[in-house]
């Protein structure tokens, strides 16, 4: 066999969503691009803002030795101004260049992280419905998975993260605003959360970090504000992409920061700069550090805001049941049928939605609405005779 | 302990080289930068091209959906060109887009192609001397280095290599030019190890593939023709950068060619796509991946040669012993004391080298070329000096 076993029975398990990706694009193709609502992909329509094209035109034109190597943590004055923003923003107030990694956008960041600290057979908990990768983050590192049910309202229900703590429990990963479901976790269920591992670590001594996955923190929606449990536990790795806020994925650049009151911090960012060396990274792009120093974020809330009250409004007349969203551009929704069933009832109308199973939560879907206007309107339509079908 | 085990030890191997650098930048502030004679870093001072830097002002003007997510693979339309650009230059003739994964530079690529292949303690070989993460690269992904003492002269001792494929043998990494050597392989060299694989395959079924690293392959002297093994043996990826001919490398962008010929190479292409996406990469960064497509290579070889031309010459004339400088802008040369003396000897004399047991190949030391006219001149009067030392 040409791939790795593990590759191979990975091949295996995203074959439904490529499966989804391949029926979409024949759909499009057999009744045209027009007709097809694919509400599948979280990939914004939304261009960056003028003033980051702005600073690449600039930035390309100095050009004293702009494109080479620079340490692997990135360049000193780029961490140092993401630092600054950090304070700025009122995240820590004792925050330098020396607890700021700059890295190949957030997937990159968590992989670092993961590899930093990582040994085999440690495990990782994370909350259901989970983004599909983080099991393969984890077990990159030969670390395990441990899934736990969010609470029924997709909040993180700390009693049951508590009792999947067990002595080899390493981390906790946590992501809000949540993909899928959009909910944004209060400071209240953070806090709840941070003095279990702070218990933990007194009665025990064992330290479990926290890893935030913040890619989607300016994504927020009617004054709901935003806690990072970074800021309640120190010994937290926030990781933070510009994918989102600023509308560049594909450029692929974000950073870690840690806690500056992490324990041993320094041998921590040692690790974290050889691991993200010798998984490759090397260094976060140049061009893209040096752009995203310069600048501040413009998030397109109006823009996925709009459209969340559109599609929102169609699934509460329609009667769909669904988490609370309030940050993200994603809807995560209740099917109305066994998924299997509605799913492919959904493709057979021409709507292409996501199999909440993905996510580890199985019965739902995922709606990602960073579409264009046609599409919105498409799927409204779409879920609207969706909801007739199965009231009759 | 705040990292993983791993990780730990890593820190401890590392140390010999960021020693080495720390003791470095210690020397530049207590002398002055002008004074130190700094030959340990491959971090090329040439800037890029003016049709790089044309083609990314020109880039990032147009704007629709040119920063989004694409296949993770790499734009269709740039893996063509890449493909396109194989064929003229007389590797392949039968390539096309779907042998081609654009990559974050040649150190994801090589990442991606072992997570592929390799499943836990199955071995990968490499040539001593060796670029020193090949090490940690394979043990990413639960493999294990067996390294192959090179001939006396450098090149491929295939004899030696022959006899150290086990049957748990993965892939054979070959990198020609070589870092650290500059040597160049034959073409008769790299047919004699790809019939040794053939005749393995053919007579125990085993595959072992080649992975083969060719970052410096522009980077070469006096009309030494390149051959690329992977053009000689079907089961084999060409990990290609561009840090080096386009001078950015810390803008993180290549590609992964596998020989159109490979057995199963769908398959093989599905599996690095996943590959690429799970280990964080996601995808080689867009403007990069835009704007190498559309201009051709234009590496700086006169002025590394007119570099490798001075340095050579102290060489000869000191009566040192050194590899054949073919290509790169490495210089491999044999210490004229026990090796830690040696590099000692030189750091006192502001004259920073890399030890050869950081490749390892214990007794020589590295030299990087790559530097400005002021570090060249310096560095050639303290080579002779030291030799004089020794000489008495």
């Amino acid at each position: 066999m040409p791939l790795s076993r593990r590759i191979e029975s990975d091949i295996k398990n995203a074959s439904k969503i490529r499966k989804l990706f391949e029926e979409g694009m024949e759909l499009k193709k057999a009744h045209g691009e027009m007709n097809v609502a694919d509400l599948s992909i979280g990939n914004p329509v939304v261009e960056p803002p003028e003033e980051f094209v702005d600073a690449v035109s600039g930035l390309i034109q100095q050009r004293a030795g702009m494109h080479r190597y620079m340490p692997n943590l990135g360049f000193p004055w780029v961490r140092e101004a993401v630092a600054r923003s950090l304070k700025e923003e009122g995240y820590f107030n004792e925050i330098g260049a020396e607890h700021i990694m700059m890295c190949v956008g957030a997937a990159a960041g968590l992989n670092v992280v993961l590899k930093t600290i990582l040994n085999a057979g440690e495990s990782v908990i994370a909350v259901a419905p989970y983004f599909v990768e983080y099991r393969s983050y984890v077990e990159n590192h030969g670390g395990e998975l441990k899934v736990v049910r969010a609470s029924d309202d997709f909040t993180l229900d700390v009693k049951r993260i508590e009792e999947a703590i067990e002595p080899n429990t390493r981390a906790v990963v946590i992501n809000s605003p949540n993909n899928p479901t959009g909910v944004v976790y209060s400071r209240e269920n953070l806090v709840e959360l941070a003095n279990v591992l702070i218990r933990k670590k007194r009665s025990s001594g064992q330290t479990i970090y926290v890893v935030s996955d913040e890619p989607y923190r300016e994504i927020i929606y009617d004054g709901k504000p935003f806690t990072s449990i970074t800021t309640l536990y120190p010994e937290s790795f926030m990781v933070y992409s510009f994918s989102k806020s600023l509308s560049i994925p594909g450029e692929r650049i974000g950073y870690v920061a840690i806690n500056p009151e992490m324990d041993d911090s320094r041998t921590m960012m040692n690790g974290m700069a050889i691991c993200n060396r010798i998984l490759g990274f090397v260094n976060a792009p140049a061009l893209m550090q040096r752009a995203i120093a310069g600048i501040g974020i413009r998030v397109a809330v109006d823009y996925y805001k709009s459209r969340r009250d559109k599609i929102r409004k169609v699934l509460e007349d329609s009667g769909y049941e669904f988490a609370n969203p309030q940050g993200t551009f994603y809807l995560f929704v209740k099917c109305l049928d066994e998924e299997e069933a509605f799913i492919e009832e959904a493709k057979k109308r021409l709507l292409l939605l996501v199999p909440g199973s993905t996510f580890g939560y199985d019965g739902w879907f995922r709606i990602a609405y960073c579409v264009d206007d046609n599409t919105i309107e498409l799927a409204c339509r779409k879920l609207r005779e969706l909801a007739e079908v199965y009231r009759n």
